[in-house]
């Protein structure tokens, strides 16, 4: 299979003109065939034109036909074979075992969205049926169900070039709730997103869908992005990345004339709170749980731990003594890009010479290009309240330990934290006061709270929330992981007094799709 | 029962130290005693620190503990008795009956959304157990279930002194989702806003719940709601007004370091399509039951036809003959207030101005100060598609026909259609065709569609859609009317492997609730 380096646009695949990108291997600063040239505000524009002219058909594919739809797409990842695992880990920098455990969580992450969409539950359909002999009014039949919204703009990210890129999360959430799809890859793995983008487009064809029902564009800078998120044919958009890249889209999608949804999950340092009882019984074996999840894909998790906060004494410092210890072992790993790389660097030299923060441990130093040195730092409670710089996420392996004096202290960090996508407590039987009593505070702050576990490793089921609080998201209502998402993706619309000819199928009164509606303020069973 | 023209901060009442209002009675233009002075930023923060204080308590309320309160609510609005209609009558112009009638409903939105909070259907509890011998990896318990967001600013609407002011839909809603209240309350009603106020904080006392649960502001100009809605402890705000209005606070809301939800509810003209056969068969019919919609209420509604669109030709002029003979007969109604009446004058003589527009007709003159001549007029389809201006809504008893050459040329109309709360179809069998064509474009631009029946009469109940896209609406994903208006004030938040003693009551395992609970992905019965 060999990379074209184009566009696809619809069942095209397009030259670009503009500005190329060109992927990098991080492990050797070696440039990777072919380059990409970027595409062009016309190419936006029949991307656009293509999803708008495919949306009603799409949005009224039946459950089955969209469902299967899903399934082929993932079945189309999968006959890549070897050639998807081998660009994804010379883009990414990743072990080949991550890439390939990533590829089965995407391709289990759009089956899992063919059974939500053959279930129907995400229609929300409800009938209030007429009563004519109402008084002193009779009441109207109305019967609500959910819509696609219209053609959604996907942003890849660059630390899941599979599980949150070109057929990731928002886009299988997407495809699910009807809407088509126009991705902005990211400029980090081109060429793993043409060979996932010809999957999709051959998923397309065999399922005889109109081809506007997927677009794949690439671009060096922000105008391709800019100029997908205002086309007034885009309905909705989907971010994971940057703050400030999410912020500049998210103020593009606001200030339209039309101003469209726009979720961006953005920065978060997922707090550990290791609580007394279990910091004293267990610290040691905890600090080593800790560094592995600080460690994990080097750090570049968007549930990476970036803060532990506990009360300072002994237990604390033995904790603190350990995970140095385990750090200062830990390999370097390649980031995924120079970029992130030299972002990190920045990032804990902003961290290390400030002058309330001092280093515990330092990982081994890398031996080749755009290794992440690992670090652990340690501030007071008194110098993290007065500092807001100190909540700066630092993307990488790199954490920072607060000691509080007492459980008031460790409140009052915990009121003053930004929003965040998770919040951890390590716990005995004995804190569950001490967990009590925080469980507020953590439930305004984070979108999951999580017990004696580790934020990294983030399930795709029906209870997962990825989300949380701004700044971890832009949008505190909804989750970009597990099938929740598809409500992203949705508006409600209501029938009134349509005869049941001209209902849809999820709205007949016949119920020909079996669905347990809301029939009257009673679910059917 | 004395109005005492003070601010109602938690359970106290303070006097206002900014600029006051004072309602007037719009059919004599008498000025209504007291006055009420305005509140200042020193109030604004006092209230959002009492809303902040109680939300913790009111968002874990019971089930049964705070549906109660709504009833409270309920119970103590109509204990009120003839003071509070006495009081909206003279400070809307609207006559006895409505006023009533809105009251009822007002009740009866507080009592249903009691029935919804019961069920807990609206808590959406998602359960995945821990698979502990799952292979690769485990699966850790994950539990989702949905929490309030935060007090909620709410807006009173100048059009509902009871409906959708300081006990409406907004505040029936956000109350149920556990939300903390701060209203804003519409200048033209301060006397109906205090007396609802004060029945909201005697369910308050009542029901033993936190005063901040609930308090009422008052103030001349765009200050008070602007300081609320920037307010860091206001998590939510919901608006139902003009479009400036709505527009302005929506970017007061969007442009705060943490950006919040804001759910305006501004302006839609309603388009009326009356198809070929239905207007042949039954057009005077129709024409007769259109004006009536139009003058309900002095046209003050959010679901106002405003326009009509349809295939020129001799069914349509009858129509239009009708409809304008009708029309001169209508009885000059008193508009809610002389600002609103002066607007309707100037938005009927900008219609009436253009060169591409007749008049047909305009009903009759008023007697008394502030009151609404109906007009209708008439424009070719070419003239709508050519200017922007002709969608403006004039908020009164006008409409605007279009007359289009062909059903090409009324699809053109349609797909140029900004967003609206409603469209309808007047059809017969014969146009099940032409509906079906015209379908999904209605669907992009509207929450809900009608088919014979008049848009003005919004049912409270589970099936119904208040909302539609942009401009109608700032946030297509919900509705202002109706159960489902309670997603709007909730955000997902899931517990992984959390002890079942430190579990909220809707997630421990025994699931005490007794809710239907989506278990491993299967609907539990």
């Amino acid at each position: 299979m060999t990379l074209e380096g184009k566009l696809l646009i619809g069942q095209q695949a397009v030259a670009g003109a503009s500005e190329p990108i060109q992927a990098i291997d991080p492990s050797t600063n070696q440039r990777l065939e072919p380059a990409y040239a970027g595409g062009t505000a016309h190419d936006v524009d029949r991307a656009c034109g293509l999803a708008w002219a495919a949306f009603d058909r799409y949005r009224e594919t039946s459950l089955e036909e969209r469902a299967t739809f899903l399934e082929t797409v993932a079945s189309e990842i999968e006959a890549l074979g070897d050639t998807l695992i081998q660009r994804a880990v010379a883009e990414s920098g990743l072990p080949r075992g991550r890439i390939e455990g990533e590829r089965g969580r995407t391709c289990g992450q759009l089956r899992l969205f063919a059974q939500v969409v053959r279930a129907g539950e995400w229609l929300d359909v409800r009938v209030d049926p007429a009563l004519p002999e109402r008084q002193p009014m009779p009441r109207v039949d109305l019967r609500q169900r959910h819509i696609a919204l219209g053609p959604v703009a996907v942003f890849g990210a660059s630390n899941f070039p599979l599980a949150f890129s070109v057929a990731g999360g928002d886009t299988a959430s997407s495809l699910a709730a009807g809407c088509p799809v126009i991705v902005k890859a990211h400029s980090a793995h081109p060429g793993t997103s043409e060979l996932v983008g010809r999957a999709i487009q051959r998923a397309i064809a065999q399922c005889n869908l109109p081809e506007g029902v997927f677009s794949l564009l690439f671009g060096s800078g922000r105008e391709v992005g800019t100029a997908l998120v205002a086309d007034p044919r885009i309905k909705a958009g989907g971010f994971t990345g940057s703050r400030s890249g999410g912020l500049a889209l998210l103020k593009v999608a606001q200030n339209r004339a039309e101003p469209i949804p726009f979720y961006a999950e953005m920065s978060s340092i997922n707090p550990v709170f290791p609580l007394p009882a279990a910091l004293e019984a267990r610290g040691e074996e905890m600090a080593k749980g800790f560094v592995a999840s600080l460690n994990l894909g080097a750090g570049q998790f968007c549930t990476n731990p970036g803060l532990v906060i506990a009360e300072q004494g002994a237990a604390l410092d033995a904790f603190v003594a350990t995970a140095g210890a385990a750090l200062k072992e830990s390999a370097a790993q390649t980031m995924l890009t120079p970029g992130i790389y030299d972002a990190y660097q920045q990032g804990v030299a902003r961290l290390a010479s400030h002058d309330q923060v001092r280093e515990i441990a330092r990982g081994q130093v890398g031996e080749t290009p755009n290794q992440c040195q690992a670090g652990l730092y340690v501030t007071s409670a008194e110098a993290f309240l007065n500092d807001e710089a100190l909540q700066e996420e630092v993307f990488g392996s790199t954490s920072l330990v607060i000691e509080c004096q007492d459980a008031a202290e460790v409140k009052r960090v915990a009121d003053r934290l930004e929003g965040q996508l998770t919040i951890t407590l390590q716990m005995d039987d004995a804190d569950h006061d001490a967990a009590r009593a925080l469980l507020p505070t953590l439930e305004h702050k984070a979108g999951r709270i999580l017990v004696n576990g580790w934020p990294t490793g983030v399930e795709v089921s029906h209870a997962m929330v990825h989300g949380g609080p701004f700044p971890a998201t832009s949008d505190v209502r909804s989750t970009s992981v597990g099938t929740a998402a598809i409500y992203r993706f949705l508006r409600p619309v209501c029938y009134q007094n349509l005869p049941d000819a001209l209902r849809p199928e999820a709205l007949k009164e016949a119920n020909p799709l079996g669905l347990k509606r809301l029939y009257d303020g009673r679910r059917e069973g």
